[in-house]
């Protein structure tokens, strides 16, 4: 049972939050667990809405994940695979671009449902993300994977000023018109940067950055780029969190005043760490 | 040979449209041959782009076609049929709007490689489009078909004031969440009603209404509401034309002032009808 | 200790009443013991900057107390009584006026020393509140004490939009220039009607209405205006209270939404009214 | 007859333009043939009026020709001349001004007439042409005939942005208030500079440039500024033809796009040159 | 010698008026003596300027007098009589449109002179007046003699808010675009009523309304609109003075607050009417 | 008695001076006589009124004189002495920012009474004036004197834009909120500098810096800032002067144009000195 006065305190905590991220933008890149399961799904639009409600302008750029390769499966279309990485052929971008773009309309319908008022976009709206061939690291043609080469922030900033919480397809395309699958963090960071945004938030399926990853209680609360490249380099971070965290640095190097890797599998995370003085994930930040 | 004479005869004719129309909006249902022929598709897509030029609103609204059943097909979904129409169950619906989800964007990256700037949306995005269930004349389910029972143009209105060309797929949501799809003429003429346009143009394969059908000679350039009814009856107006003009006369009925039955064969039809005196195709009017 | 689940329902509870007060007025009548407790004064105050910081707009009435009768007897002024009631003589308004002034200033700087922007006001400034002689109920004459007879909102409109929290002192000034001394609680009903206040809160030292005023857990939370008049009927209340309940239904009557009867001596009672779904002390409504 | 395909030719061809010069100033310095000529009057007063329609913004320049010299006959007043040159006194003076007034009026009027809205100012309205005495080469004293010293072109931009076309008349005034007649190329000149005009377009009753004055088909479409010495040698351009050339190396100088001289004796020749990629007379241009 | 006190009565005076016609519109009909008498001129513009740097905006409308009957004289026209009133036949009419046209500049010219800023209009401008021909009270015809029908106050309204001090030539245009000749009273009163101003002046060459012509003691400062027929049936008002009452019954009845017919031969006498608590002619008023 | 050509002289006077400071700010230290006589009040007021009547925008600071002195008496407080100097302990400054509270809202008071709007303001609202304690020459602890270490005239600008006229007292803040009493030249000053007014005028109780002090006759209307060093040196300027002056000087130094000291017992003076030629007292400027 939590007391009159304790609930003051948390009120007293994050009001000042609410003003300071007033009219701020949030880029959110959701995906991994928080997308699979149907109370997190809920917890996450509710977060964003109710964000958008106290004036701050969430934005989510969303991945695909396993409903593309069911897709695939379903179609009978096999991959091909050059130095380990999955070939983006021309059928396979069709259902790439099929399958996001359904996964984004699910989620604007669900965010319209619970009150706010969402719209979708793909990377080929208004040239909203503009894209080049991307190879593999040994330099093998990887088909239609691509890397970011600009964004056309301006459609994003009129529909986040008439009120509406834009949902984005990591979705690009070449000045010659072809169409490019892009890693859906990268586009997150990138939007983040383009938008002037004060937040980049990594949804993720791990508590953030442990020190002991067999130990939560180890969990950091706040790292300094300079101090990145010796965690990596003693391992802490490793695998799948290393990209995660260049694309944080990325966000700041170029402007973004913070960046976080949360916990998605915790209701309301987002919530949790942009309202209370001590969050709950691994902070990113410049110095 | 063309003399200076003619030429600025006709730009004579065509400015005074071009003020006319500045600033009001014009509804394109996008559909037929004029989607499948890569030349009459730029045709088009240039006619929307230097209208957006001039200060003329666009807004396209296109069908589906042939890649839907292609897509089935390649599926294996085989559909079921309730009193000779085809039952859209989910994983049809499903289908359809994915497939829909990647002409709407291959037609907003169309649009944009020639110089204009396009968003493309679904009747999902900030609840554009609100939908019902439509049962079968004798009153059969047949699954996730819907009919038009709201539109929320304010989006709309804000991509095209913002100088875009919106470009909308026909897929409606219910206010429980369910997901249809609903004919692309009814959703134009429901978003022209809405938006107050000053036109609403439906591409066809045909030349217009004729009065003899086996003779182009016999084009009714204009045809009065009140005179419907009898070339229904005489059979002027029959088969696939008739919803088509049922749509138009709804559109008038709502506010629309002019609608057309354009052939989408002749390229830059589009262009001929709204900026020259005599046209080219069948102009449905009030009296 | 809050778990994270507790805090974030916190959080998910309140956002809803901050976007739903956002931008609305809530005037506050100021008194009794929240106004001789130093840490009581700096939690309204705090509650106050916070309610601003999010979009709410807080106005103050304060009333004088006993540092009126303490100056009154230092500079030798003694009252004269009339059916009971104290005269406010010229010698004594000056007094009123001068100590009023030096209270509302001591609130303005501790609003501005907590990060907020205040301005002290009286009721003569701008015209803000017109006053006319009031008489007693048996018609003595008790000198300068009055009663509004009309607010001119406007200046507090102009220091609200921006960014302002006034602070008001409860003194009139007549058409024909005369000052007069006014109830605080009458002050500050007036100014919510007048600024179309969205609430009317008057801190009093009690917890609210009790059904039985020995027993604090039987605190009525709301009352409906037609309900009053049975409960002072039976008693429920009474004495202080009465005029009290009289503002409140004064304020409803003329467009108030809400208005609240709250416990000044509980920290932060304001902050847990507003954004709380069960709220502190005893709301009077319309039905 | 011309067939919708190259109907539509056309419109795609011109559209562009209009694009390109919506919301742009183009000067028109009107006089000779075009002025006495009353279809051809229409013809030139028709395409300001349409050029308004679709957003460009047309501005007059007159000059006075014959009138004037009919005029000082009737009135019996003789002129003196100086090297040359008429000179302009006092009584001259008075003529001129008077019967500019009326032709500017009458120009207004026949805007008017065909649905456009036009104001007529002399360089006295607002101290719009600025203006000194001006000698003759030979350094004699020609009376009121000056040279522009300064323009203020806030008025123009004025009525301008109020939806009408101004036609000035080649009256400017000094600032000890003498009244000077001034050369019409030289007032248009000086007014495209001032505002910002996008294009300057002389109207001649010659083709443009030939190179064989014998041969209309040798017009040179387009002229390079560092060419115009060499044609000058040359004896391609000669006589009347330099100090109008001149004007428009002026006002290229100064910042206006683009310079044209045109041959007023074409009906709508200036929509075709604005309108189409060939135009018909010569352009000059910086590079 | 004025004391300092007699000076701040003075000004004390004249503040309250500066406030109330602070925005407002008064259009002076100028004319008589005040137009041929150099001193007087100067007075009169500069009275002009000084209003207009408060903040007061003048509009004029002027006459052309004996400049006119110079002109055709010199000319060589002339004049038919018909009813004993003046034919303006088509060479009178291109005679009336100059000469008033050069003395609209002159006027323009002394106002730009003393610091304003003038704009001289003629009612073919913007088609600010738009007239029918006019007969004789026996109805023969008089030429190009019109009478106002309507009037486009737009431009007017447009040069005013800009800060320009507009001064109109009482020449109208049909709608069949044929050139008219007004009486400046009535084009003045139209146009009063037109930009709903607060006052019509009209200037005179008489002390104003008096109740025994022979004794400039017996001025009358105001006058009911319901004493006027009484006056004039006694013929206190009479001849001359009776047309220009009738303007100011009109202006009044449309809708000007107040008009004045002022002695225009007294220096200064516009600043005088407006700016004291005495005035110095005859205001007529409405009760 | 005045002449109407006298009257009217006057006025064509003033005018020039309404516009020319129409929109413009002027700070009025108001103290000594002119606070004491009631017709005095009055009529300082009156020039204030009218003066906002036309555009201007005056904004008082007042000083508090005799009034704080009885007060302190009537409170049996008696003040120490250190080199000289009152010290302003704390019972003592309670009491001076009382007196100047109440003598704050009777300016207010008075100036709406007179058809004015007028805003009340110490220094403590919206922190307009930051200050720090004051040590005596001798570096004396002399209590709650305190000077101006910053001034916020946000507020000040906001109720000025509004259309009120701000009255200040001058009672400073610190930021550890301290209240400082502070000598009100030197806030008038200060005030001036921070709203970029225009002029600063300072009532005083002499007639201005006077030649030969017995001789009114050599009252000195202009004075140039490097002429004032030999003017003390010569003992022109002498006394209580002194300050004033060097108020005078801070001001120009930061920006205020110029800066009178005028005599406050003249009625009217304010105006004199701001709408005539000559004015009334001496004028301090830069060079």
């Amino acid at each position: 049972m939590i007391s009159p006065l304790e609930k003051a305190g948390i009120l007293v905590e994050a009001l000042p939050y609410i003003k300071k991220f007033s009219g701020k933008t949030i880029v959110i890149k959701y995906g991994g667990h928080a997308m699979l399961n149907a109370d997190l799904k809920k917890a996450v639009m509710t977060d964003l809405v109710l964000m958008k409600f106290v004036g701050i302008n969430p934005v989510v750029v969303h991945g695909g994940g396993p409903e593309i390769t069911g897709m695939l499966h379903r179609l009978g279309i096999e991959s091909q695979f050059v130095s380990g990485l999955r070939v983006t052929d021309a059928p396979t971008m069709e259902v790439v671009e099929m399958v996001l773009g359904k996964l984004n309309k699910e989620i604007v319908a669900l965010i319209n449902g619970l009150g706010g008022r969402s719209v979708g976009l793909s990377g080929k709206d208004a040239n909203l993300i503009m894209a080049n061939k991307k190879y593999s690291n040994d330099c093998q043609d990887i088909g239609f994977v691509g890397e970011v080469t600009g964004v056309n922030p301006q459609l994003l900033q009129t529909v986040i000023q008439e009120g509406y919480i834009p949902v984005v397809s990591p979705v690009g395309i070449s000045t010659e018109g072809e169409t490019y699958n892009i890693n859906a963090d990268t586009v997150a960071s990138a939007i983040a940067t383009a938008l002037k945004a004060d937040k980049l938030i990594i949804l993720t399926d791990v508590e953030g950055i442990l020190e002991d990853r067999q130990d939560k209680g180890t969990l950091i609360s706040t790292v300094k780029m300079e101090d990145i490249p010796r965690l990596i380099e003693r391992g802490v971070i490793q695998g799948g969190m290393i990209p995660k965290v260049e694309c944080c640095m990325q966000a700041i190097q170029t402007g973004v005043a913070t960046t976080h890797i949360l916990d998605g599998r915790v209701p309301h995370s987002i919530l949790l760490e942009v309202f209370t003085d001590k969050g709950i994930g691994t902070m990113v930040v410049s110095d």
